[in-house]
């Protein structure tokens, strides 16, 4: 495919027509029919995307990104992102006028097979052709997840990976500015994302798109393979805008490869520019050829048609290779790649050097890089929180900014950040640094209109209202290295649904973020039912490996912090009110830590009437209806359940204990929300299953009928109702 | 404020430099002090954003906008959307440098008082005083609610607006022309959406500009609302992106407005130049100030306080206002407005008169149009739906199409899209016509790259990779009038995650919107954990007003399909299979009306030892288990129990002879999703409490133990565990 030096805009693209040498050509068709033949083996067949970005594979393995095949967890490596990791879509559309080959998942073997070239050594040839195996302990998985060596971050539901290397790329600018010093660049790693036409139409992409840009993240190189394919067809269907323009508006630079096919050394020209920019992001608008020199490569109206068995062997022929044999990786491929794993060492010794002289030099801030690296928090850390609080009632968003903001002050660790909603969550901790672009001598800080400025040593960042990016930014801080930052984020609860699809990538990954979430109830009030969240704690409590925590006052919202501070491995959502809670005499915040617990028993020998279970910001409730039922004559016990999760990971006897459920006696929970999966610890709900209400908080709670007498009525007639129709009590009842 | 006529970049802005008239002058600061007013009331006090549009008002309400206060249901009515409508956050933001007055929530009080002037009856001065109070039948709720005559759409989840908008325009598209004869313009109505600096930050509405642009929607204007200043400071605290350069990269043409806060007629030129573009929908940048005229007007850094009793005062003697004189509508004020019910009621009679003409010339499309405007279907849709279907395994996602689109062919009130996977999700019916531009004369039907051509007669929408967009655009389209479209929407299921902010407004909206949601288990296998839904029904079966179906065979998706249809005021997710499932015969298209009901019943007169609750793709699994089980001498009864909330809905008597709990026979369900919610109607459950694999359908059933042997294994060991474990019987265990 020739280029003719021009994008089709006119303008000149980066292209140093140097012809590639025999054995770069060669390299090129090896990886494109391996490619093939890792396709064809499980009969599906789309290699199209993998083989089209085979030479911007070899320009960032072999010759630009720096990275330790032997020591794939390296501090200081470059992180390179597949963020178009499609999987196997069946993308074969046909309409009366065309059939259209279109594009076709698999790009996940671009990075697995190049991990396999360079040297990775859990990635063994073997394991490649585990692709699309049922091999369990395969290590190429439908997209790439972040326990391969080699992958940074666990990508697939497109736009994710371009925040996650936005995170990355924050997380780099954040330690450099921390601890490097003159002469002493201990952490100096550029992110290299690479992203599809798909990654550029997400909401949660174009938001970090822009964020990064106003950041002037230069460390950062978005690659965009672009083969205008989508899978309903070419992507002049549904996008037709000038995206060059929109990526500068957005304050990137960008640079045209025109033949991102073959041109590797017009690719690694880009990378190298990009790399060396000073001021802004680059973005790097590479032309590719879906299943270049294949049957349907580049043909826009075709016959489209899968390789198939044919189609690979014509491949073979066309590259002179024997159409017989698959899975070839011929000496010339190997020779190609072999001196990366001691290059890659050689970086590793010379870093380990610096740092161990950057250890004499400062042995102060080299202490604190060590412990960061190493992912561990300075022992003392809960000492700063609070032993006790101020009485008077306080709304647990506020007992939150009690709670973490001295630790958020001392312990580097956390980079906190809001979703432009500083005035509501309290976490902008005395003395806060904002985090922003500090390019020194060439770009002065930035000076913001409203006077608050920051660097890139700041660990608050405004994120704007960008409540998606904000948290799928975050996993790419966390995923930098191992708890060597904890991310923190914060907004209204009801926003962590535009963020879920985040909250839950990072849940998988396993990484440490903690989510504040505050007016967390109807008793936020007047914003009414489109801020009033109702099933949204239904999807945190069932969502594996998170912490959804409702603390009922300031001393369980230490608690909370507590667990999820100790949570090195899960994220956390702190869900508290924006209204102000009373504080409870009974609450214990080591309570929290098992979940649930007893926060008043009944008096004496004789058994309880009921179990009443108070959750967060309505606990106080449970306790008064407690109170309303004894002038009547009814034992009640009151439960508070911050946390099903960390309740469910307690022993079957404190369960037990703790339920009383097996005694016989009922148990209702008290919650605004949607009830679903409260009936596996209660019998009856006092709950909400319709949207809220615009009114002010109280007017709300008394609107849905959470008044102490109202509930204690209906409580009373519940457990009459039980008595006369025994049926009833194996029910659930929403009262 | 002076303007110059330029804008910031120094190119030319919108303006006529006419000076207002004293009655114009009147009414803007008539309209600031009533606002400062009605804030005043609840000593909350953040009037700024709704004072510093006021002139944007005058030009909509009085000057340019096609509406009738008297007719708030008038079809052919131009929309007004308010999207950057804010509620009460608390924005004081306070650093050691700078105090700094933020922006300000109540704009919808911008929009209820344009209400209240203009004539809608509804909207009473005392209705307008009730902003803020307790009184639960308020029309001004905290942010514009679509029950409200005037308000198109519920908004305040920000950037959920602009997407509706572009909703709305697709709908007046795809009307006129479906309906338009020469001559006979019957719907030609223009959106209009005002939106902040926040709405231009948020991702779905980034997606939806591009998908506007891509589209031509010339009928499509939005607003902007230029104040940069959002809670946490100026905008350029996050966002220094150039806004202008970066709406016409996508496609829109860019009118600025220097004077946003007095020169009326400027801005009445932009809206008029924005309604007769022909080719692009328009961005109009009006540079406002907030709190104009206020202590803290237009102070970058100020030391900021809330308007109070005194600054309220004196912003009326500023005005020669009496400042002890609250909520004054003077005499000049209601002239100026008195004309427009008047001329609302002359555009409905006019418009009534050309339908009437219309009916007559064209009878047919007439008769449709009639048919449409009242929210009908055909009377035999549910013909159109197959009485049988093939006896091989089909997935679910396959009879989906099966089951619709013979009635999307046939039917034009359905608007099918799907987030580019046209070829998994089955929607493209026979002969579907895309929804795309055709300005005819001046711009050709755009020719796309794969041949795959449109118009906007089209009912097939490719949103790209945009689900949030998809989702909330099919809202706006759902809009504009009741039942007048049933849009269809589709991707993954996983991916109704992102979407899931806006399934949640169509919910809270009551429009009918149905998500087909494919590839909805670990069945779907290769694509791994990001891709395998093991939470995501738990919130969607939690949330209000919404159907959450999972059939288990074409038969049960004809009933899902069913369901969804008739469901005026709710909208759907049918939830399906990407892989071949078993056909049943003991399932029943009823039966999936009622929610659950009984596969099989045990033989005989004896009780049977336990219920299985068999769900979507897995249902199979439980007639599998029922036969193991009998085999082992235990007698198994099988529940297919495709969707909760329509089991909910019906009578206590046949919920318990369904379940038949309370004869003691324990229920377990076979599902591979987090378990939380079927507490409610089982005591054990097969499920997943972790995320999924990556490995082949068959495989990932087998990794995580849904074989019917093994099952079969699980289910006689709890059976006979409750045997000896009293305790066990009255808790949820997971097997």
């Amino acid at each position: 495919m020739a280029t003719n030096g021009y994008t089709p805009e006119g303008k000149p693209a980066m292209s140093t027509m140097q012809p590639l040498t025999n054995d770069e050509d060669h390299v090129l068709k090896s990886f494109r029919v391996l490619i093939a033949d890792l396709c064809q083996q499980f009969n599906g067949g789309h290699p199209g995307g993998a083989m089209g970005m085979a030479a911007i594979g070899v320009a960032l393995w072999k010759y630009v990104m720096q990275y330790a095949p032997h020591t794939p967890d390296f501090f200081n490596r470059d992180r390179f992102i597949l963020s178009n990791g499609k999987g196997q879509r069946q993308c074969l559309y046909q309409t009366s006028s065309a059939d259209w080959a279109s594009k076709l998942g698999h790009t996940c073997l671009f990075q697995y097979t190049f991990l396999h070239l360079t040297g990775y050594k859990a990635m063994t040839l073997d394991q490649l052709k585990s692709y699309h195996s049922d091999r369990t302990d395969a290590l190429c998985p439908g997209h790439p997840e972040i326990e391969i060596e080699g992958v940074e971050v666990t990508t697939g539901p497109l736009g994710q990976g371009v925040a996650n290397a936005v995170g990355l790329a924050i997380a780099t600018k954040n330690l450099a500015a921390t601890f490097n010093r003159p002469g002493y660049e201990i952490v100096s790693n550029h992110i290299w994302c690479m992203v599809g036409d798909a990654c550029l139409q997400e909401g949660v992409a174009l938001e970090a798109i822009s964020f990064a840009g106003h950041l002037r993240l230069n460390n950062l190189t978005v690659i965009y393979d672009n083969n205008q394919i989508t899978c309903d067809g070419s992507v002049d269907l549904t996008n037709t805008e000038d995206i060059n323009a929109k990526m500068r508006a957005c304050g990137w630079d960008v640079i045209d490869v025109q033949d991102g096919c073959y041109d590797i050394h017009g690719i690694v020209a880009a990378l190298k520019q990009a790399k060396e920019s000073t001021q802004k992001p680059t973005f790097i608008n590479v032309r590719t050829v879906i299943g270049v020199d294949s049957a349907v490569a580049g043909q826009a109206v075709a016959h489209g048609v899968a390789l198939g068995t044919n189609n690979v062997a014509e491949l073979k022929k066309e590259y002179g290779f024997n159409p017989e044999e698959k899975f070839v990786i011929t000496p010339t491929v190997r020779r190609f790649f072999e001196d990366i794993p001691a290059r890659g060492q050689t970086l590793v010794n010379s870093w380990n050097d610096l740092v161990e002289r950057y250890s004499k030099e400062f042995p102060e801030p080299a202490a604190e890089f060590q412990m960061r690296t190493k992912g561990e928090l300075p022992a003392d850390w809960n000492k700063l929180i609070p032993k006790e609080f101020p009485s008077k009632p306080t709304a647990s968003r506020a007992a939150s900014g009690l709670v973490f903001n001295p630790i958020a002050e001392k312990v580097k660790t956390f980079m906190v950040g809001t979703a432009d909603l500083s005035p509501s969550v309290n976490m902008a901790y005395p003395g806060k640094v904002d985090f922003q672009n500090s390019l020194t001598v060439i770009q002065p800080d930035l000076r913001t209109t409203c006077g608050i400025n920051g660097n890139y040593s700041g660990r608050y960042i405004h994120y704007g209202v960008r409540e998606h990016a904000m948290c799928a930014i975050s996993n790419g801080i966390a995923a930098f290295a191992p708890n060597t930052f904890i991310p923190v984020t914060s907004s209204f609860f009801m926003f962590y649904l535009y963020a879920a699809p985040a909250v839950r990538m990072g849940a998988l990954q396993e990484l440490q973020v903690i989510h504040t979430a505050t007016h967390d109830s109807i008793g936020m009030g007047e914003d009414g039912p489109t801020h009033q969240p109702i099933e949204l704690a239904a999807l945190y409590r069932a969502m594996p490996n998170l912490l959804y925590i409702r603390p009922g006052d300031s001393e369980e919202t230490a608690g909370a912090w507590i667990a999820a501070i100790e949570a090195k491995k899960t994220p956390s959502i702190i869900s508290t009110s924006r209204h102000a809670l009373p504080q409870l005499t009974q609450t214990k915040r080591e309570g929290v830590l098992r979940g649930a617990y007893v926060l008043e028993e009944t008096e004496g020998s004789g058994r309880a009437d009921v179990t009443l279970i108070g959750v967060g910001a309505e606990l106080s409730f449970a306790l008064e209806v407690a109170k309303e039922l004894k002038s009547k004559d009814l034992r009640a016990r009151v439960l508070s359940f911050p946390c099903q999760r960390l309740f469910e990971k307690q022993p079957v006897s404190y369960k037990r204990e703790t339920l009383q459920r097996y005694k016989g006696i009922p148990a209702i929970v008290i919650e605004p929300y949607a009830p679903n999966g409260w009936e596996r610890y209660a019998d009856a709900a006092i709950c909400l299953t319709r949207f809220g209400h615009s009114l002010p908080g109280k007017a709300a709670y008394k609107y849905f009928g959470f008044e102490t007498g109202k509930m204690a009525e209906k409580i009373l007639k519940y457990l009459s109702e039980v008595k006369q129709d025994e049926i009833l009590r194996s029910e659930f009842v929403e009262l």
